[in-house]
């Protein structure tokens, strides 16, 4: 039987829909993104908090003449099945060839500005709203955001701007008193206040049987300006922080009641300057233990509805989540040494900071989705004789680069920052893929950075940077570490020497960072497979300073130098290597193997997109064989 | 005969003055900056508004116990001439071997944390406040901060976190109703509403016979508990934006009144939360021609005290800045175009868009010092099928990297970043170098970076670029462009395509990029002189994407290839060919002239900080001929 939703072909058949019919479509949906999200795995809490915001915004505007930014975008997959992205497309959500978990300018013109990165909606639909002003067409720009955004700084940038910009745009606060872990600070504080005020109650009620007797949006609009006095005594005394930045300020309401949000955003529409429109919903609505466990169903693996526990296939011995071996790790160290310091942008569990967190709490800060500050706190914390560690993913770390070079490494502040998910995020894709932290930088004087191959040498790296002194990055991907029994004491390492792990006939050298010395190894194995060639495998340790010593000395005994980085070529490792090679004026080939030049979609899975990009591990062998031949 | 100033050796002197001499010391103070500034020129009006401030700071805290923080530091010369910076070394103000124009933490205990970029000062006064809470010592915390800093983002993220963090934090919001041009935006209509509030100077003046009765600040506290609700009183309504970040708001405040200014801070050390305290203060008091005109004195080159005029010498023909020259094409441009749209982060002045301010004010925006948002409202209009020119200083670019990433290359959109004071800003030091850009910009796919030799290749990549329909960063920078005669009309330059300038001998060639193509030709005059060198040399005009053609061309046809770049080797231009070189196995050597991989410091001049790191022009030339004939 085919459902309401299958015959969603656009927006437009949202808005024929009856309204009865409407609840019927928001379960169809919730069981859609369930259904896809437990095989897929997804965004699924900040989804499903979403849906009746979702339609009703299909009912009030039209796409893609009006444009509706969501910020993060990682609650548009109601959007997404409302245009033309349903049926077997949704059931492609973050595969390889499918569609992506975000919004994405090029996938449809429903999607009015991409993102992955929280608090840039603001921003962009400002952007858009100028330039409709100044066009002079008079579409409707709305943007989607979460509260978590309001403890990031560029919303903020924005929010300053907007009303002495536009007179006309809408931002929606949906607020789920979550970011993606609890909300920090003083706005959260604020905002909480103002929906536990015992006179919310009364006041919603007041609201809705107010707005119920109006015919229409702009018969209330026309009220609201007659009565402003009677209209603003509806609302919350409270409101009056977003009147500051000189919104007019509606709610807060129920988000999950499609009828009231129709009647608010036609308001909105109608509104004579910009409007912010509080509304309040539960992330994970409709999945019970999305609903328990709101941080874990953040973005989750794939998961048995029932029981929420992990579908992903178990491998024979328990590997560690590189996060989990750096969180762990951390927590140890932390123990011993009361002036570690833990921080985190918003990402506890991701970061694996979550286990200090629990355990030593006094040690762990959650400063909000503001990487630009967990960076320069850490700074300041640094000069007070603390050995703070910021646990960032490295895609978010590109926000916070300014704070490296101008506050961290340029004062030479003993600051580490772990930088996870460098490498790919094989679902989420080009938003938060890590691919290019080491070439921004490296660039920078003091600037430590390293990569460790497997789960001791993280914990090594990570005992050696808090105790250095000096300002260092380390660098490790998502997903399961190597799988080496881990020891009980870590050891320092000296800052710059790459250890040698395998001496071959001196033919190929290949050196290579982190991660990519298990691939490495598994290329040799194939060369020697394929050909004469016994390769040297060199586990290269430091990204900066390089172990200049021992790649001079074997450019100096092999025919062919490989660097192997999981990282785009450009500016990368094997870069800094080449520069290391035209200053000695070295003659040996350098063949640099890492992501190339282009924007690395999202995929089912990290082998996938490697092999998509030649860098499966016979690809590289093939590639490494061709340009031995050559030389 | 020798003044106060000459005798206070420390804080402890500025302590034991009688407060009848604090406004004679003020003039003095006054008289001091304006005397250096007039020869060294520096922050003149930032430095001029907070002599008082910086008076009262140092009678009521007890640095370097107590932080004091300023906000950028452009603002740190008192605080400087009252903590044995005085005298001579005050004379070296921005010179070579002087003292620098901003707080660094390795020229005195005082300086609790450097600065040069805006916003920075309330999240390092944060983790100096968390980590004394944590350690238990209990010295006071001091940001100051002016009300531009409210613009920016970072300063957002810090004031979420203040009050849910610490008890103890003072914030002086220095408001002078100015950033480096006039305020933009919500919050600076606020404040402007504070101030010019009727009831302000009346509430000023019972505060100020209020606090007059009082015998000391511990006193007030006490009766303010007491009387909490009287004493609230007191305090402007308006106030609150303010507490609803969690601080007790006082003021404002008269900032060049130093009595009271020290009653209220003694106040503030008192509190038991963070208390922010509002002062009003004149940008430039004390300096006619800088009252008159804050902006062109925020930062200025050496000038004469009653006109005003700058007294830099004067070449024999009038050249034009770089930055006057991207903003009157800019203008020109504009005029045939009403799609180009500028937009600065409160530069307009020193960017050159101030012409199209005053002429098109329709395609004009000034964000405020707000960068990220700066670089995503570009994007949001692009979207719009605007061709938005963002005009930026390369190192304050740092601050919107992950939008040139996240928002502008990866969403393909036509934005176009001019990048002023890329290379040195050698007056201002290490905050301010503009040498990573390319380095951290050449990593990100589809970004197209080019560089002009002169005033005419400037122009004509800026058409280039607003016409390209791609993401574009146009670097140039500080002081005089190369001089030449001014063309009529621009013309199109194919992307990715350099100039050969000369061909040579077939034995050097010089491969620069920018401003260094002028270098290049002198140092191949010195080279023509010294040997039989006569060098090729070729306009780079990209270092992304590169000439390969050309580069592989000149490569095979010449003995010695060297790159030169107003930019760090590590990652730089020279980088990239280096990297070409290794991926077509070229084996002729390439010698990589640019910047060393250390902060380069303040210098009096380009010349001499270039001299002092091996990159004269006949350094170069030397050094090229020692590579030359080892190969």
């Amino acid at each position: 039987m085919s459902t309401i939703l299958d015959r969603i072909a656009s927006p437009a058949d949202v808005k024929n829909l009856r309204a009865e019919l409407l609840p019927v479509l928001a379960q169809e949906i919730r069981d859609k993104i369930i259904s896809v999200t437990s095989k897929n795995g997804g965004h699924v809490s900040p989804n499903l908090g979403v849906v009746e915001l979702s339609i009703a915004l299909h009912r009030v505007f039209e796409t893609p003449k009006d444009k509706i930014i969501f910020d993060v975008s990682h609650q548009c997959y109601t959007h997404k099945l409302l245009t033309g992205r349903g049926g077997e497309r949704f059931e492609g959500l973050r595969q390889t060839g499918g569609i992506s978990g975000f919004c994405n300018r090029t996938e449809s013109s429903h999607d009015a500005f991409g993102a992955g990165h929280a608090g840039t909606a603001a921003s962009a639909a400002l952007g858009l709203a100028v330039g409709r002003d100044r066009r002079g067409s008079n579409e409707n720009v709305v943007a989607v955001l979460g509260d978590a955004a309001l403890t990031n700084g560029v919303t903020f940038e924005a929010i300053n701007n907007i009303a002495t910009s536009t007179k006309k745009m809408i931002v929606v606060l949906n607020d789920n008193e979550m970011s993606i872990a609890k909300n920090v600070g003083a706005i959260a504080k604020y905002l909480n206040e103002v929906i536990t005020n015992p006179a919310y109650n009364k006041i919603y009620e007041d609201i809705n049987s107010f707005l119920k007797k109006l015919p229409s949006g702009e018969a209330m609009a026309k009220l609201a300006e007659k009565k402003a006095t009677t209209a603003k005594a509806f609302f919350l005394e409270a409101s009056s922080l977003f009147e500051y930045f000189g919104f007019l300020y509606l709610g807060p309401i129920d988000g999950h009641n499609i009828a009231l949000l129709e009647r608010y955003l036609n308001y909105c529409k109608t509104a004579t300057r910009p409007v912010l429109l509080h509304i309040i919903t539960k992330k994970g609505k409709g999945l019970d233990v999305a609903m328990k466990n709101p941080e874990k169903f953040h973005g989750a693996s794939p998961y048995d509805i029932v029981t929420g526990e992990s579908t992903a296939p178990k491998s024979d011995k328990p590997v560690l989540n590189w996060q989990d071996v750096m969180g762990k790790s951390l927590l140890k160290f932390a123990k011993k040494d009361g002036k570690i310091l833990g921080i985190t942008a918003a990402m506890a569990s991701g970061t694996g900071l979550s286990y200090l967190k629990k355990e030593l709490p006094g040690q762990f800060f959650d400063v909000g989705i503001a990487e630009e500050h967990a960076a320069i706190f850490a700074a300041g914390l640094a000069c007070q004789g603390f050995k703070p560690v910021v646990a960032i993913y490295s895609t978010f770390m590109q926000r916070a680069f300014d704070c490296a070079m101008h506050d961290v490494c340029l004062q030479d502040l003993p600051v580490t920052f772990c930088l996870d998910r460098a490498g790919l995020s094989p679902n989420d894709g080009a938003t938060h893929h890590g691919l290019f932290d080491i070439a921004y930088l490296r660039c920078l004087p003091r600037a430590i950075i390293m990569q460790p191959s497997d789960e001791n040498e993280l914990a090594d790296m990570l005992y050696t940077s808090i105790n250095s002194g000096k300002c260092c990055f380390i660098r490790y991907p998502r997903g399961r570490a190597a799988g080496v029994e881990i020891k009980e004491e870590p050891e320092a390492i000296e800052i710059g020497k790459s250890k040698i792990l395998f001496e071959g006939n001196g033919k190929v050298c290949l050196f290579a960072l982190g991660n990519m010395v298990e691939t490495a190894k598994k290329v040799a194995d194939i060369l020697a497979e394929k050909s004469k060639i016994k390769a040297s495998i060199v586990d290269a340790r430091f990204a900066k300073p390089l172990d200049e010593e021992a790649i001079l000395r074997m450019a100096k005994s092999n025919k062919l130098f490989v660097t192997l980085e999981d990282h785009v070529v450009a500016g990368g490792f094997g870069s800094a290597v080449g520069e290391l090679f035209m200053e000695n004026k070295v003659r040996t080939p350098l063949e640099m193997i890492g992501w190339p030049d282009k924007y690395i979609p999202h995929g089912s899975d990290v082998k996938a997109l490697r092999e998509m990009f030649g860098l499966g591990e016979s690809q590289i062998a093939d590639r490494i064989l061709k340009v031995y031949s050559e030389i």
